[in-house]
């Protein structure tokens, strides 16, 4: 029989936070704000305490943003075992470290604690479903990625996906519980190592180590060149549509002409693609698609009209 | 005899812009907008009419963030040669297209045509000054690369490096005239291909494009994935600072025993460098250095401060 969710999304009011350190206490002070009974299980001894502190101090800027009716901080619980944390929650968000024996371990633990309607994520930055879920027996069908970015309370982005025994309903229902918490879902088609996010991040951090340990760049040049930099484009477009916009009106295919043959050039080790007819038709088809008929001149007094208003909240003006 | 400027960065008060396409319309933009008088000089036919459009379109956002006294748009002219342009200008930015070739020789025709004291900064986002003014004969010294992100006139960074001929006068001097401008400057020690912004920046970009090539995910999912993931916290950090507090109190010495295994997985298709103990103690240490005595959790107080009020001025709010 396919796979069904316990309650329908809208119903779901319980959250189980598994594994509470940064990431998986930051969960926790999210689905508190927004409006959900949260329960936290942790095998430290001092994983209360750290929760309470990461809880009260993500709670002034998750205000400022706007609680949820009904949110309150008291709603958070710790429970005295894995099986009393989930056995009544609608979601369980499994935050444990990021060491795959440990992951298939403890995914096999809530797997049997959990009852079977109940979508079980792990905040895993880059395992796929199908290489954790190995020890899962009761019901893979529920089993997905759910990954954040720091701090999970403030950062919109989390990447969803299955393995190859995950039920379509179970993502789906993920996706939609996720987007009642306020996040911007990406819901990932394949199983690609690293997911989207941190493959571009962590192709820029490895970069980065290289040019530290080479002795090209110090840790303070790296973080002001993206700082003051692209950085400050991209939290506003994304890399894609960025490049659209310096190539004047003639928008990404003009970049992609002007701009091609320095992916020869020996900027960072890693080693370009070929900028093919296919690829370039890719980039150049997606960014119009992203334009959605905006003129490139229409995007650059958006992109800047939110650039100074980027720069004005930098500089607490 | 040493190099020496015609006149102290503060007496600066003529820019000449060489090349005006997006990135000299843009920095002719920034110089009128910081009171200088701008004189542009483009071989093109329609290079008038596409800088003031752009200049119009800059106007607005330059004026959000405050105008310099005196500052206007009727500074601006444009030469009918090179020569008039730079004749009496006390800066010169070149902008030509990015072709090494091209380069070389515009940067020796500016180089005949300027007076010796004056300053000559090429926009080139990668060629090193060595291996472009190969064919000055004048005043080598005073060649510097000076390397903006679009829009230059809102992006703050410009990474600034000599040459092997390059007087660190020249260099100290643009720094100056470039801070000004209300630059953030980036005074490289090296000549690597790329500086670092690019090389950074570059890293990411072709994982992109590989990703594409590999229908690993569309420009749409690749621009969410940063823009509402990482993006946001580069906007504010830098790479490694966000990291430091990814660690919890234990800042980037936990995160690097955490996640350091995680760089031999395959994530992104660039090899990962050895963390040895070495370069693991220049992350320590540089971030140390950034944090400046504040705690992991001062400085989470911060970036959460900042993150909000960059979301409430992403969304208009």
């Amino acid at each position: 029989m396919a796979w069904q969710p316990a309650v329908p999304v809208e119903a779901a009011r319980r959250v189980a936070c598994i594994g509470a350190g940064v990431i998986g206490g930051g969960w926790a002070a999210l689905f508190l704000a927004r409006g959900f009974d949260v329960t936290v299980w942790d095998p430290t001894d001092d994983a209360e305490q750290n929760v309470r502190r990461l809880v009260d101090l993500a709670w002034q800027p998750l205000s400022d943003l706007g609680l949820a009716d009904g949110a309150a901080r008291d709603r958070l619980t710790f429970a005295p075992t894995l099986e009393d944390a989930v056995a009544d929650a609608h979601f369980v968000q499994e935050s444990a470290p990021e060491r795959l024996d440990l992951k298939r371990r403890v995914l096999a633990d809530i797997d049997r604690a959990t009852p079977p309607g109940v979508v079980i994520a792990s905040s895993t930055s880059g395992y796929g479903v199908t290489e954790m879920e190995t020890e899962v027996q009761k019901v893979p069908e529920r089993m997905i990625v759910g990954h954040p970015f720091n701090p999970p309370y403030l950062i919109p982005l989390v990447e969803i996906a299955g393995g190859q025994r995950t039920a379509a309903e179970a993502v789906a229902w993920a996706g939609g519980f996720y987007r009642r918490a306020d996040k911007f879902v990406l819901s990932l088609q394949r199983e690609v190592p690293g997911f989207v996010g941190n493959r571009l991040q962590e192709a820029l951090w490895r970069e980065a180590l290289h040019m530290l340990a080479a002795g090209e760049a110090s840790v303070e040049e790296i973080d002001a060149a993206i700082r003051e930099g692209p950085g400050l484009r991209w939290a506003l477009m994304g890399p894609c549509l960025t490049f659209h916009l310096a190539g004047g009106a003639g928008g990404m295919a003009y970049m992609l002409d002007h701009f091609g043959p320095s992916l020869e050039a020996p900027w960072t080790r890693l080693t370009a693609p070929d900028l093919t007819e296919a690829l370039r038709e890719t980039l150049v088809t997606g960014c119009d698609g992203e334009a959605a008929g905006r003129s490139v001149e229409a995007l650059v007094r958006q992109r800047d009209e939110q650039l100074v208003a980027l720069l004005k909240a930098r500089s607490g003006r």
